[in-house]
């Protein structure tokens, strides 16, 4: 059998460090994951009170529409029904807008680093990804991808704010970029880690979506809401996008507990807020950390931070391992000299700075 | 914007009738689905009395290997963890097996009627889709499929027991199929309603993986064991070719509850060999029901019977809705004098028969 010939020069999927694995690899008894952007505050007391009493009827297939999800959303936004399409994550709906819109003979233009999932999907459907490096201090490089955009070009990822970097498109920039892009050309605005950043620098993409056609926005109930193990994220668009879009979506692909807790999560803004106030804070004490002991990082408006290191990123993850902290390294994601950390509680925070202060003094 | 075209000749995705909605059109207090093949003995349980205690820490990405179920599912039929892949419903692992293996340029073999997602996410790949009907009685027809393989065929579906028909490959053919097909094309038996099958006439197709390096077979949560709400399947292959598809699977395609449920679900045996003792009681009753009304079906080893009728597949679909009954019509099957049928209660079984005789007499 032949696969595509481009899946046999991309890596199987490699299992991470398991917070058990970890425990007995290196006989701790607590284990705290500051490497995959959770929410170390958990998720809404009212799915944990509810959710038991929704796991009846699990024999059926879930509502392929998400009417109450659906709803719920379009409510919350004040968007239509029709100008939402749901995911398992909004992972899933970068695979179906690659599936959608990309193919042998178009281009896909994004940023590097940036998150991996763009450019895997869209070498995955033939397209050929056009990755401009992020400028010195973290940002996307504007003049040089619209510069990239060509006929062939079918969408253009912007990640605000970009992971690895956390760093913010500002208003201005988006209003420039979607004001000199062709419309034939799809613009992605991946919000992930949206609901962490400043209200007062967040761009209005909401209402850029009911201004133009070729924009769709990506948010996930997988970060702030804290809800990753259940998968479920969402994409806002025109309504004609979105229906364009359908076709390339499994008619089952959110599961009806995701549903559910999605919807109880979305009710529940008291959470939300007290989790941002709470990992902007620690994020905060954190930065004053690096600030102090002279570490740089660039400016995050998510909930983690790139730090750069004077060692390697994989020393550090290493050492940080030995004493019960899974952080990202850096060297995955082309900036070597770093690590990326989620802003974890209060007392983690001020555990993980104690112990990088003492590798770095250990090394320096 | 433009998507492929091909997905402009597709029909977006149109929500089915949803029981709460049934209920409200028709006044009707109780409405039974027998059109999904769902169970309608619902689930194990051990799952029921399990699952509460499961949800915490949700807000963890689920473990993208998926470790415990997948053990437990290479324990359960004595086969290597490196050859299984599991997806969010077996439906995924049809769409990774079309995005790893089908692209312009190449085609793929398949019956008609049959899972209707092998064409649709074989044609998203661009793709041709080859489908050769079925003969009278619904079987598949080897020796018409056989010869539409040449040099750029990737992929050759099998489903058996076959939706919507039912009607189960024997295993001589299975065996001569696998003979002689070419080394070049993959051999996907899609065995969702493989448990519901006569156990005698049950092709031995994890021996086959076990010596072919062309054949994935593939498996599901969602019929027999209950859990279609929480979307869980998995395809079992010889490990390279596992290792070939992986790329294609996003990182964190099945929840943390799916993947727990699945395991105390496949531990619960009884629960699966009461719930087929049962579907194929209620289906012998049924076909007697059949056979007394001169009604002509397929010989089904799944769930649920194609049942061929002297109106339109339509017309007894209408009149069952307003019973409270929910069906599938043929007509969308390809097959208008139709319905397919899930098999359900034994209670639920009698009621629906009573009222196929009701409508049959009054048209006849």
């Amino acid at each position: 059998m032949k696969t595509k010939s481009i899946l046999t020069e991309m890596a199987p999927y490699k299992p991470g460090k398991q917070i058990e694995d970890v425990k007995k690899e290196y006989n701790l008894e607590k284990i705290v994951k500051l490497a995959s952007n959770e929410n170390p505050f958990g998720f809404s007391e009212e799915v944990k009170r509810k959710l038991p009493a929704l796991l009846d009827q699990l024999e059926f297939y879930p509502d392929g529409y998400a009417r109450e999800i659906r709803e719920a959303v379009a409510s919350f936004y004040n968007v239509d029904e029709n100008q939402l399409i749901f995911g398992n994550g909004s992972d899933e709906i970068v695979q179906i807008l690659c599936r959608a819109f990309l193919e042998k003979g178009t281009n896909t233009i994004m940023a590097t680093p940036t998150f991996p999932q763009y450019k895997h999907n869209a070498l995955i459907e033939g397209a050929e990804a056009r990755e401009i490096p992020l400028t010195e201090d973290g940002h996307h490089d504007i003049e040089a991808m619209l510069q990239e955009i060509d006929e062939s070009t079918r969408v253009l990822w912007l990640c605000s704010p970009n992971n690895p970097t956390g760093v913010l498109l500002d208003q201005e920039t988006v209003d420039d970029i979607i004001e000199r892009t062709p419309e034939h050309v799809l613009i992605v605005m991946d919000e992930a880690y949206f609901e962490y950043a400043d209200t007062a620098k967040r761009y209005p993409s909401i209402e850029a979506v009911q201004q133009h056609n070729n924009i769709v926005v990506l948010r996930t109930f997988s970060k702030a809401y804290g809800l990753a193990g259940l998968r479920i994220g969402y994409g806002i668009a025109d309504a004609r996008l979105v229906a364009a879009m359908e076709p390339a979506r499994e008619p089952f692909n959110t599961s009806v507990i995701a549903q559910k807790a999605a919807v109880i999560a979305l009710d529940d803004q008291h959470f939300l807020t007290q989790t941002v106030a709470e990992t902007q804070q620690n994020k905060k004490d954190f930065m004053k950390f690096c600030d102090d002991a002279g570490l740089r990082y660039d400016q995050s408006e998510a909930n983690f931070l790139l730090i750069h290191l004077p060692i390697s990123g994989d020393e550090m993850f290493e050492y940080l391992l030995t004493k019960g902290f899974i952080v990202r390294s850096g060297e995955a994601l082309g900036l070597p000299n770093s690590i990326r950390l989620t802003i974890g509680s209060k007392e983690d925070m001020q555990s993980v700075q104690y112990y990088m202060k003492e590798k770095l003094m250990q090394e320096g």
